[in-house]
């Protein structure tokens, strides 16, 4: 009796989607299932026919005829938002991770779509990095997350933040201010600005790169919706750094869900006398987090695997890395401090007196050890 | 033909250590291996008869006999400091992991004894930590080493340290504070003042706890005694705690040792824009080293396997920690900024409107949210 099954993609299917979208909190995992069994169409008829078959509340029901997700689509359009759902070439398959098992048992899945603001094509999302941390961040905090930002956004991926004040903002800006790529994603409906401090980001973010929400249009922040917001940003990205987190915060939130998700977690170390520091710093002594101290160290971390290798940071080079093997052990056994007499010296080298006499001299001429009527010692020059 | 051996602890082993010692360089592993192989007064027997047998340099046969072991025990003990052998009661059995082959492949092995000034009991560092870092600290460095050795010092574990400008006396320093034990290991005599500085300092510990040399007394420092007194810092204590570390650094080698010889090494980090915390920031990249925020966490590294467990820090409870589930999901559904009227808030919450409006009368009481004409928004008290 029933219409046969609508394809994804098709009108159909991405009408119910913004209608099913408007019934439910984002990742409702009753209806994501039943989306994923029947199809958001036939659901949708389900729905409507038989209040009781769906096991969802029956306020769902009686709210159902009062839709019009043609206006809604209508709406966003002229507001220059789009509706990105499964069906669509740009479809960013790392939402697939949210159809897990594991993840479903958390009572949530995927979006049934996602509303976008922006030029930015979502599947360009593949490579991107997740940079979050503390609204009440440090001034330090918002230099870290803004160096490490603008070094992602250098080699073409996109910085992916939430648009809240401290970390997320400096993230952005970071990315910003190389020209890089940049995506904020939302609590609210695409088209507010939220926070309004941030308005004049928002709609450079719109006008250039994208703002992204699982919220239709119009939709207010809840608490709620800012955790359903955080699986999204762990989910979408290839990684996610936390710069600065307080012991229990939003930033953790997310990086709970980049563990879960099997995302790699990166932690920016702080001073340990920093409250802003120290949700990082447990997730680094868990091992949740691995330490990461700058971009480069970052994109090691998300890059494919033996791409991006850091070269671990070295001491500039010093005046006796130039020496042989037997000066340097000469020079080892010359007082710090005191001076000493070369007999001693030579005894201490466990080298013959007439050699070490030479290679004293040797080490004079390059500045490493002085001379004084009492001996030889070490010049300033080859201190420890 | 030789006198049958002496046993370990008798008068004439002790006496042929302090000869030998007086003859190599800490930790020569030529020496050390056929001390254990033959005896220290064998050795230094066969030494005197056969230049050639030991494979030693000729020199050690030329200084052998212008040696005065009684002489140097004497002159000691008048300088109140002892000679103590690992056939002495004291004799700290940690440091027979540096007899293990893979140690002595390093070229290095285990002291013939050690000379220490000051009433502590050697065998008393069993449960010591070390706590060391940079010369050139900052104060932040400090300050975290002082809080980490106050503490480590206060549960009775005797702070290991270098006497060195820096993180070291930071560490002595904290140790002291709390009125607890703390030993400074050097890289010349214990009767030494080095660095002249910390002479007041060096005299306190000498008088209550202990001062500790590898080194016979009067001798200087240089570069090659102070990496082998790294190793006996590492491997006198039951763990190291890394402070700041540059790059190429003493602290960097002590960290070496640690891992070597299989103690736990634990690193305390600090802003990535700090040159001092770059070093120990690669050794928790790398996984050599544990993070750890504070003296409680140190406490748990080294601790007994299940003491000390150290609560997760965690922030301050919320108002909204004490709602029933149902009163949280409600509030969970307000919005963060422009107000909302009932019906939406219900939709959100998927619970039914009495509920939802009885709900919101309970949350208005406790503070948590704000009712104006237009609806419903989270107070303050109940913001993110």
């Amino acid at each position: 009796v029933s219409a046969p099954a609508a394809s994804a993609g098709s009108d159909d299917d991405r009408m119910a989607r913004v209608a099913l979208s408007r019934l439910v909190e984002p990742g409702d995992h009753r209806v994501v299932s039943l989306v994923a069994e029947l199809g958001a169409v036939k659901l949708r008829e389900l729905l409507s026919q038989d209040p009781e078959s769906s096991g969802l509340r029956t306020d769902v029901h009686a709210r159902l005829p009062t839709l019009d997700p043609e206006r809604d689509l209508d709406l966003a359009t002229r507001q220059g938002i789009r509706f990105v759902t499964p069906g669509d070439d740009e479809w960013p398959s790392r939402l697939d991770d949210l159809m897990r098992a594991e993840i479903l048992q958390e009572r949530v899945g995927p979006p049934l779509g996602l509303w976008v603001k922006g030029p930015l094509r979502l599947d360009q999302l593949a490579e991107s990095v997740a940079v979050v941390g503390s609204r009440s961040s440090t001034t330090y905090g918002d230099d870290v997350a803004a160096a490490i930002s603008a070094v992602v956004a250098s080699s073409g991926r996109p910085v992916v933040s939430g648009a809240a004040f401290g970390i997320d903002v400096a993230a952005h800006r970071g990315a910003l201010s190389m020209e890089g790529p940049t995506v904020a994603i939302l609590a609210c409906g695409a088209d507010r600005d939220y926070p309004m401090a941030h308005q004049a980001l928002l709609r450079h973010l719109a006008k250039t790169c994208a703002v992204i929400s699982e919220l239709p249009p119009g939709c207010a922040p809840t608490r709620g919706r800012f955790l359903s917001r955080n699986r999204l940003i762990a989910a979408l990205t290839r990684g996610t750094v936390v710069v600065e987190a307080a012991v229990r915060s939003g930033a953790l939130n997310t990086a709970n869900w980049a563990g879960r998700l099997n995302r790699p977690l990166m932690g920016v170390p702080g001073p340990v006398t920093s409250g802003p520091s120290q949700g990082v710093h447990q997730l680094v002594r868990s091992g949740a987090a691995t330490l990461v101290t700058n971009g480069a160290e970052v994109l090691e971390v998300v890059g494919d695997s033996g791409s991006h290798l850091v070269e671990a940071p070295h001491a500039p080079a010093r005046p006796r890395d130039r020496l042989s093997r037997r000066l340097a052990q000469v020079l080892d056994a010359v007082p710090v401090a005191s001076p000493a007499p070369v007999d001693s010296i030579a005894s201490a080298a466990g080298i013959g007196l007439v050699e070490v006499s030479s290679a004293l001299t040797n080490l004079h001429r390059n500045g490493l050890v002085e001379r004084s009527q009492s001996g030889w010692r070490l010049a300033p020059a080859a201190q420890l």
